[in-house]
């Protein structure tokens, strides 16, 4: 769990952060309010907060590498494993990475989805921190868990930028497979 | 352009970078030979030199966006942001982006493809930098140095991680569209 108390001004420096990210209704369908990260990526000093409160938040947990999302996990992978001096491994759509991987498919509202992992890039025991922009239901989370579990890679933390609470996903990523997440910034989800 | 001479030990911290990308025959189809930069990603010493140089180079340019490919583009782009101090622009494929875009189509060996851009994301005379991981033939970055244009805004350079030099990217760029173009390291095509 991250203690969120040793981090100076925790609180303010997330609602200038919450204050950054624009909404959109009815997208990608109607009915759904859609919290829009590009506008947070936009402002440069919303960029910076964000990228330093999760480096504050991971800094002494030994983190080996920073397992990230296709696409937009990428946007933080990077960065974060910089800071924490690791290497970053990308989980991507089927057909995406060009050596050998494994895949994990995972239940959407309709259909499936699948997600892959080189074989080759974690190891077993090293210590994981797994990052994605944003956490709704929680399954392409559950899905990138399982990648790096069937890896045998020691799982240190969830990280989400921004988290929908009403929708169930830490719950769900807790109950189902023992992971902690953390999110900075949390929005109800409609 | 950019002057690497000023940039220390840059043909031997290259060297270094270029030997963590892993080749792989015959991906994503038979006589392609792919670099893959995952294994770069995965170092953490070529990570962190890839990021240094990158900032190096475009550290006194003042720019005020990073415009970052989907989606390897934006493993770079936001690390290189947070360290010039400015915001990060995504260009995306179709139905991505949640504000208001432009598009533009380019051309692929067999049928078209198509990028976006929010129009409220960038404005007339921001100084942008372009970043893709890699450049082939240059379909792509000039799909995305229209888009930036069509928003009025200053081109400075387009960096790549890799050129693959003998395909004409960086020339075709120039000659088309009088944009220069940064490599931190050159392979041959195949």
């Amino acid at each position: 769990m991250i203690d969120t108390s040793k981090i100076k001004d925790f609180d303010k420096r997330i609602e200038k952060i919450k204050e950054s990210i624009a909404y959109v209704q009815d997208f990608p369908i109607k009915g759904i309010l859609f919290r829009d990260i590009t506008t947070l990526l936009e402002d440069k000093d919303s960029l910076k907060e964000t990228i330093d409160l999760l480096v504050d938040a991971y800094k002494d947990k030994n983190i080996d590498y920073v397992v990230a999302a296709d696409a937009r996990g990428f946007l933080f992978g990077t960065a974060l494993a910089y800071f924490l001096g690791c290497g970053v491994v990308l989980v991507r759509k089927p057909g995406k990475l060009p050596r050998k991987t494994i895949s994990q498919s995972y239940d959407l509202e309709y259909g499936k989805n699948v997600l892959e992992i080189s074989v080759d890039s974690i190891k077993k025991g090293d210590n994981v921190l797994l990052i994605d922009d944003l956490l709704a239901t929680g399954g392409t989370a559950g899905a990138m868990i399982q990648l790096v579990r069937k890896l045998e890679a020691n799982i240190v933390s969830f990280a989400f930028v921004i988290e929908l609470f009403d929708l169930g996903g830490s719950k769900y990523l807790k109950d189902n497979f023992d992971v902690d997440t953390f999110s900075l910034v949390k929005f109800p989800g409609h």
